[in-house]
Parts: C-alpha cells; sequence; structure tokens
C-alpha cells in the first residue's frame, strides 16, 4: 500500500542510476530495494555531458519498461555520478573519468525534463558504499572503508553508523600516495594509488608500454568486442588467457590496493573493508583474498586485521544506492 | 574554590607526565589547566620499565616541588605513554621506542605507589591531541589530524568533535606506507612514514649511513653533549651547522611527513592539521610551513587544503594532555 493510500504500487517504485566510466547502470527498485527492473548502457566516449546525459535517460527508461512503468510514474529518480557532485544545484562538474566533462553540467534538470520524475544527485561512490552499509556485505559493521576498484579508484567511509564526509570530499582514497615519486596518475599527480590500480590509469600504463615495444593481447581482444576502453571484462579474459603485461599490470594494481588500504586502516582502524566497483565485483572473491593478502605485510596490528568482503550488492550497488537517495525507501 | 568547599586550592592541582623515547616531561596544573609547575629529565635507555617508571617518579616530583605542593597532594595524575596501553589494567606493553619494554607492565600502580595518589594512563598521541584540541591550536575546529614528529611518528584524530579510535589503535599514521618497497621501518615493516621520518629510525638510519662511510657531525655532536641518544635538539644543532647527512635525512623526513599527511587528508578530508612531537616543536614554525608545502603536490584537492598549525602548547603538551585524564579540569 503506498503512502497516500493509493493502492497502485507503481507510484511507490523508485530508479536509480549508476555513471560509470565505462557502463551506465540503470535499475528500478520496489519499497524494500529490491530490483524489479534492470538496463545497462556503455558510456558514451564521445559528445561530452549532453551525450551521456541521453544515454542515461535511454538505459533508465529501458530499466522501467522491464519493471513495467513508465518513468514519469516513478517516485523518482537518483543519480551516482563522479566528478563534483553539487546535489543543491544538481550540477555535476570535472568528472575526470568521462570525456569532455569539466564545466558544471545541469544533470539532475536534464535528466528530470526527459524522464518526467524528481531527479536527485550523490557521489557515485558515496551511494554505493551506503548500499553496501544498509542492504549489503556491511550490514554487521559500525564502521568500515567501501573500496570501489573500477575506473578510478573511490572510496568511502561510514565512522561509528555515519557518512564520514570530511570537508565534502573525504574517501579520495585512489589518490592516497602508495609510491613517493612513483608512476604517474589521471590526476597528475604521482604515485597514488589509483596510478597502479585505476583501469582508466592502467589502460594508460599498458598502452605506454605497447609503444615501447611490449605485447599483449588486451587491446586486441578489446578489438574483438568493438570496444574502444578496456573494461573489466576485458581485463579478466586476457587473465584467462595469461597475457603477461595483464598479469603484471593487476598484479601491481592488487600490490597497491593492499598497501593503501593498509594505510588507510592503520590511520583509522575501521571494522571491516568492503571492496566493490567494476574490477572489484568482475574478479570478485579470489582477488578480494588477493588485496586481504597484500594488505597483511602493511598492516600495524597485523594480528587483528578488519574484516573483508566483496561488495554483496554486486554491479547493481551503485545503481541501488543511487536509489535510496529518493525519500520512499523501506517502510 | 575547591569542589569540596575548601579554600586550600592545592588540593585541586594535577599532574601529568607525557613519556617520550628521548625525553620525560612532567607538569602541575592548576583547574584551568595552566602549568604552576614542571620539570623534565632524559629517558633512561637501560634498566627497562622499572627504572623508567623510577624516573617518571622522581621527574613528577621535582614538578610538584616546584609547584609547592607535594605529590600525595595531588587530586591524581594522568601519564600519557606510548605502546600498548590499558587504562583499566593500569598496564603498558609494547613499548616499542622505550628499550626492554614488550610484556605488559603495571605503570599506574607502580607510580601510584611511590607518588601516593591516583594514576590514570591513556595513549601519549591521544592526549597531546586532545590537549591541542581543547587547549591549544586545535579549538577553532571540529575536525583535525594531530601529527606527533618525534621518536616516532604518532598521530591521533578529532572527527567532529570526537576523538576517533576505531577499534581502539587508530591515528597509526606513521605506519602510512609513503614508499612501496621502500627504507625499512622499526616496526619491522618497509616504506612507513615513520621509516623516514621517525627520530629513532633516522638515527638507525645515520648509523648505517656512517658505517658505509659517510661522514656527520650528528654523533660528535651527541657526544659532546654526552647523550646516547640523537634527540631533537642534536639534530637541530647539526642543521645548524650545515651537517649535509642530517640535512638530508630531515628533507627526506619532511618529504615522507608531507606524502603521508596528503594522503590522510586525501582520505579524511579534516579541517586542520596540527604538528607537534619533540621534532615538530624543536624545528617549529619554518619546518611546518615546509611540510605543508611538501603536501600540496600529493593534495588531492589543492586548491583548499586544510589549516595547518603548530602545536600550540609546545612541548607541554603532552603532559597537559595526560593531566587532562585526572577528573577535575575546568570549572
Amino acid at each position: 500500500m503506498s503512502a497516500d493510500g493509493r493502492q497502485d504500487g507503481t507510484r511507490r517504485l523508485r530508479g536509480g542510476i549508476d555513471l560509470g566510466g565505462t557502463k551506465i547502470q540503470a535499475v528500478i527498485v520496489d519499497p524494500d530495494n529490491e530490483p524489479v527492473g534492470q538496463a545497462r548502457h556503455p558510456t558514451p566516449t564521445r559528445g561530452g555531458p549532453a551525450a551521456v546525459a541521453a544515454e542515461m535517460a535511454a538505459t533508465l527508461t529501458e530499466a522501467a519498461r522491464a519493471a513495467g512503468v513508465a518513468t514519469s510514474d516513478l517516485v523518482g529518480v537518483g543519480v551516482g555520478s563522479p566528478g563534483e557532485v553539487d546535489p543543491s544545484e544538481g550540477t555535476v562538474a570535472e568528472a575526470r573519468n568521462l570525456t569532455d566533462w569539466t564545466d558544471p553540467y545541469p544533470l539532475a534538470a536534464e535528466l528530470g525534463r526527459v524522464l518526467g520524475t524528481p531527479v536527485q544527485l550523490g557521489n557515485d561512490v558515496d551511494v554505493a558504499v551506503r548500499a553496501e552499509f544498509e542492504l549489503g556485505a556491511g550490514k554487521p559493521y559500525k564502521s568500515l572503508l567501501g573500496v570501489f576498484w573500477g575506473t578510478g579508484v573511490g572510496g568511502g567511509l561510514i565512522l561509528d553508523g555515519r557518512q564520514w564526509d570530511g570537508r565534502g570530499s573525504a574517501g579520495e582514497i585512489g589518490h592516497m600516495v602508495v609510491k613517493q615519486g612513483g608512476r604517474r596518475c589521471t590526476c597528475g599527480r604521482k604515485g597514488c594509488m589509483e596510478a597502479y590500480a585505476g583501469r582508466l590509469a592502467m589502460e594508460l600504463y599498458a598502452r605506454k608500454l605497447v609503444k615501447q615495444g611490449k605485447s599483449t593481447k588486451l587491446f586486441k581482444i578489446a578489438k574483438e568486442q568493438n570496444r574502444d576502453r578496456l573494461t573489466s571484462g576485458i581485463w579478466a579474459r586476457a587473465i584467462e588467457a595469461k597475457d603477461k603485461l595483464a598479469i603484471q599490470l593487476i598484479d601491481e594494481a592488487i600490490g597497491a590496493l593492499g598497501t593503501g588500504v593498509a594505510s588507510a586502516i592503520n590511520l583509522l582502524d575501521v571494522e571491516a573493508i568492503v571492496i566493490g566497483g567494476g574490477l572489484g565485483v568482475r574478479f570478485g572473491e579470489p582477488y578480494a583474498k588477493r588485496i586481504e593478502r597484500a594488505m597483511k605485510p602493511h598492516l600495524f596490528l597485523d594480528d587483528r586485521p578488519p574484516a573483508v568482503h566483496l561488495a554483496a550488492l554486486g554491479d547493481l550497488g551503485g545503481a541501488i544506492g543511487a536509489a535510496l537517495l529518493v525519500a520512499g525507501s523501506g517502510s
């Protein structure tokens, strides 16, 4: 029964969109946050914010169709976005891992116009961490660090049951330094964890190595799949094919993740780590265990490590978390 | 006027002891936390915990004498200690930067017996951070990171006005990794910030370089001063004398501090950094500025850096903070 007393349940459905560097994931959830429809499209790499917004609307519309509702019948749609998100203005700026997205773009207004329902923006990692904390692997804990290993490496903190945002920008775990004077990061700085573990940084580094004469199947697989970006699936396929360069770069990524996450634990001593993101989810439990092992040599209290879990909501966590931005979840 | 209605103010005085790797600082404070007596002795490097406890009692007794009270007239004495502090048991174990201190030692009981007043233990960095937050450079802020640059590099966190301890051991900023595969730390791990910036690690590294044939005035100055440890004053003297090796090691220390603190800021986005500790206080404002500059290249939001302050309570902060452990401060 809906809050306004009507029997028609469709009015209580909410939409969520997770805007990633390589994919747009949309979901429609019921009041218990159970997915009742979903869709996924690749993120456009041309056309800037307008093209991305159009694709987001198309993806959400497809998910709504799968759920048997019109987008205008949704209570609202939440969006988890990378970059500088201003929820009150409804804008996103400086989405570094997307192309040509620098100036603030009125994403909420644009999507709202096309979808015919209110749109609420949030930070992509924050919403994914909130989803894991409220509904997923983080449920047993009061403090945790979410590590989202995908195009970049995002982090989110729950301390004593509440999201910790600092002055608004906490959780940039990908830009914790793991090696002074180390590899160049996509942010322009040196030695960041993301320089070794972010999928975009790994792709750029792989291209550089290929230019230097190294061989790899990575770009051949991408071509076969008609992709111009190295997706998590392509990395997984190259690893399966025992591609040496892919294996080396993933090993280095795991080393960097272990080091950086251990540093965060030494500083914060939270109860648990939840590993998600495109690569985290794709590689799954065995790689979460590898990251856990890579943390060990750097944990100050190595006899009392934090629990390490894979994100329980998997690929859908970000989109479900985005839907949590819309009031009306739960009973 | 005292709480129990007596005009005799001496009953409201409290003692505080800061147990450091090279010095023991004792202070007697009035109800407004103003120091009314103080004393400082070198930390014994022989004789284990019993010798250290005896010296702590002697230092506090000297401070009480300076304040014109007997130690048994104090409301109580607080102790800020390194190592694994168990406040309820009154024990300290694994005080790594002190010699021969591994097993739990009943420090509170032993000091209480000699001093004739209740003794309360706390973590050295936690009490120093609390002192700076309540009485010192951290007063204007609700969230801050205290960086205590001395024998080791300790950290303490205030988030939203409250000390963040995690599962009891947060704040090990010295063991955040700044360089994967880097220099060996006194903790046995590699590449920790403390491996480059901790005074003990720096001394061990300087000895190693001397064995390898490098020359330095550091140990000559120590000999002249009849010291078997390189104190902050000795490092300062060597820098003044333009000792190349000392300058190089301090430069590396500042680089490591800047990198590690920037990593912490990227993760937590707190409002302010307060730099204290033996080396921090000795080198003062110009070096705090150098650390601030060394952070810059690694700050993700470099256009909005945190405020960086030198610990306002200086050398006495740890001891004053320890005295805060004893109930009866303020009005």
